[in-house]
This record gives C-alpha cells, structure tokens and sequence, in this order.
C-alpha cells in the first residue's frame, strides 16, 4: 500500500515553496496538499477554536488541494480527521525565511504543524530556506535542485526508518550552495531574533506600533550558526524533553506554600 | 527600589482571574497590567508581525492598564520597549482552564507571555485555574482566597531568589480546594486532548466545521493527574531542553545526504 503524505505549509498556496515540496514527494505515496487560505507565519501553535472553520477544493496548475481558513496546526487535526485518517508522514514547507533558535521554533506556523503531527503519533519534517523572497528560489536553480533531491532522499528514508530518537526533524537550506555546502547536525541556540518596536503616527495623528526582529548575537554551533555563518544544511532533531528539575529551591518553595495552603483552609473553617 | 512587576493574561480586562492576580501582588512593587483587548486563547507564541498595533490606557474599577491589540507575546515586547525597560517579574493569568502538559503548554496564550519573558530573560510565572467559568472564582471565597496567598508567597519568594534551575513555572490550581488538597510539583504530561472536528451545515446548505477537544487518557504522576484527578495545586518548573540526540540513523542519513549534495552540485557543474 502507498505510503499517505500530507504536505503542508504556512506561507499558502501562492508559495514556490510549497509547489518545490510537493514535486520533491508527490511520487513517494498518495500526496494530500493542504494549506492555509491565508499566510499564517509566527501563529506558533495556535489553534481555532472560537470560530468555525470552512474548507475548500481547488487545483492550482495541476496541484490538487484543499484550503483552509485556519492556522497549520488547525490544518493537521483537520487533515486527520476529514481527509484521511492515517497519515504516515507530515511534510512542511518549504518556508520562505529559515526556522532556527528555539525562540523561532516555539513560534514558526511551519513548525507547529510538524509538532502537532508529533503530538497525533505521525512522524513529520519541517523545511525552511534562508531566503527572503520566494522569487529566489526561481531564480537559483541549483538551490532549488538541492532541496527537492534533499528533501526527497530525507522523506524516503524517514518512510522507510521512521523516526527513531527524535520527535520531529527541522531542517534549514542555506540560502546558496556552494563547493563548501554540506548536510551537518546542529542543536538549536535560544534566540534568533531581538524584538524592537518602531512607533508611528497614523494621518489623524494617532500613534501606532510594528513589532519587527533584529538578528540576535550568534551562538557557535548552533543551528542559527551553521545555517547562516557555515552556510550549511542544518538537519535538527527535535524532542522535546521539557523537564521539570525538582532543585533544594523547589522543594523549599513546595514547603512554604503547603504550610500558607494549611493555614487559608484553616482560617476560612473557623 | 521597588520590583517592576508585569501583570498580564490572555482572557482580557474583563476576566476575575486577571484581577485576582493583580490583588494579589499589586503593593509588592511597581505593577503593571497589560491585556489583550480581545480574549487571545490558544494562540500559542504567536507574535503580530504583519499589522500595527494599537495601545490604550484605561482604567477598570481601579485598575489602571493597557489594552493592546495584539496576543499575549506581543505584550511581554510591548511592555519591556515601550512602558518599562526593567521588567523584574511576568506574572500570567489566573487563567480561567487549566494549562497542563507539553501538548497545552505549547500553545496557551497565557503559558505564552511566561515563556516570551523567559527569552528576554525576565522571570516569569503562568497561573491557571481548572475552572470553566470565571464566575466559579467569584462564588467560591476558599478557592479565591488559596489562588491569591498561593500566587503572592510565590511572587514574593521568586522576586527574592529569582528561578535557579528553571526556565519559569507553571501554576496550575485545582477545581476547589478541600483537607486533602496540597502543594506538589509535577512533570507535564504528554497530552491534555484529543481534537476532534463535527461538521455542520450553515443556513444556506454549506458545510462548515468546529474543531473542540476532548480528555485525552490520564497519564499518572503527570501535571494533569496531580491537578484532575487528585485535585492538589501543581507546580512546574519548565526547562526547554530541546534536545538534539545525535543518533546513529541520523549520522548514517548525514551521510547519505552529503553525499545526495555532492552528485547534485558535480551534475550542475558539468
């Protein structure tokens, strides 16, 4: 039986990212493309639960999909649950703009959806490149060539071996190849971006704010690092062992509050 | 010098969980309270990159705050550029629901604003409540009452000793407070829900869905059993360790993929 692969991403059916990944797969098993109807980066995991969702069917040059009014990770429980009900591997991307850091990861729509296949038991890749216009990878063919053999040759071997230590993969492309170019393994660093603020003033005189991010200091080794400085391909197995270090302090902390805890229920039974 | 404390949440002005959060730390330190306009759950770290954003000052009975139009990580940014450079404590909630488990975790616009302030560096805590209305905190004094003397011994102790081996903590309070209840610290479980989707059909004959979700199966010892099951008040001390486990499939893939690069530039360079 064919192998069922959800493509996916967060940038929308207009993405030449999108179209480079499901050409690099759509041959390895039954490909389902679903996409947001709307550009949805950095909504993290966000999920859309106060209003209801509408979905539509269209084929955009010979690419069958289904759009959605919802964020990536809206688009998994839907995927799941009204199209196909096993999926063996989510796929998403390519994002235009790399996912690096765990600040970018914790935040990334392209990367939500590849946690939130983790989170159903469906092994997933997310993908970026470090460009800043799609137009790019029309352009420069032989970064374009890179990541559909890239990507394919990561699919079939992740079909075949599943995933064995890590919850997901995220992987980065540099934004060219060169003779120095090579695939490497890095691990995450904490920041990618500083946050800044730009006040304006509207036409009527009212102020108003944009949120834009600033390249935060590299740090050695890290996948922001490898991928930017390096100009690697950067694959990152992701598991999050989020853990909870019981220290002295804690324990301490437990103490203290159980005695303020005592002592409210006591004075409210009096 | 007084503590700067930001008071923040993702239901809103309107929510008693933000108010009790707010009587309970607002005389130990300079506090500020800034809000979504307009309740933001489930958005996950979602930051507001493509529009502007508005800031309002207003005061509802007595507490003084900004509404921002924009998610609850866009705040932590909002407040630490624009209100205060110095930001000594985030403190997030009471949410009305509880935020358990990684699955929750990592998208709870509430969790959110803790973990944004822990990139910047701040420390910072989220409190939630296993409630579903915020009526239900008004109606039970007792509850109240432990959320406020719990939530200001911990604010006082943190703003102390700051948080040694965690990257901030997860509060969550129980459904009412009984003999038994207790103070215990418990690691994140893997799953809160299952999401399901139930279609409907609109007025006009077209389909629509809503996607909601269910209980997933307890796991034992973990924050939601603690907290449902055995009605104690839980603390985690969250750590993102996103690891990177170097495994012998992944240096084997390594390989196969430089290797997949190298016969991809040769043939381009012919």
């Amino acid at each position: 039986m064919k192998p069922v692969i959800l493509v996916t991403n967060d940038d929308g059916v207009y993405s030449p990212g999108l179209r480079l990944l499901f050409e690099a797969v759509s041959d390895l098993g039954e490909t389902i493309v679903v996409v947001p109807e709307t550009p949805k980066s950095s909504t993290g995991m966000g999920l859309t639960l106060h209003k209801p969702l509408r979905a539509y069917r269209i084929n955009y040059h010979g690419m069958p999909m289904y759009l959605l009014n919802g964020t990536p990770s809206d688009i998994i429980h839907f995927a799941h649950r009204k199209i196909v009900s096993e999926i063996d591997l989510v796929v998403s991307g390519v994002n235009i703009g790399d996912n690096t850091s765990i600040q970018v990861i914790l935040s990334s729509g392209t990367v939500a959806a590849a946690v939130q296949a983790w989170l159903l038991g469906i092994p997933s890749i997310a993908f970026s490149v470090a460009i800043e216009s799609g137009d790019e990878l029309e352009h420069n063919i032989l970064l374009a060539e890179t990541i559909k053999k890239i990507s394919r040759t990561l699919v079939e071997k992740v079909l075949k071996e599943g995933l064995i230590d890590a919850d997901f993969l995220n992987v980065n492309f540099p934004s060219e190849i060169t003779e120095k170019t090579r695939v490497v393994t890095a691990k995450p660093a904490r920041l990618r971006f500083i946050e800044n603020i730009e006040e304006r003033v509207d036409p009527r005189g009212k102020k108003y704010y944009w949120i834009y991010g600033v390249p935060a200091p590299l740090e050695k080794n890290s996948d922001t690092y490898e991928l930017l400085v390096q100009k690697n391909i950067v694959i990152t197995p992701i598991k999050f062992e989020i853990s909870c270090p019981l220290s002295a302090q804690l324990a301490r902390l437990e103490n203290i509050l159980n005695n303020v805890l005592r002592s409210v229920i006591y004075s409210k039974k009096r």
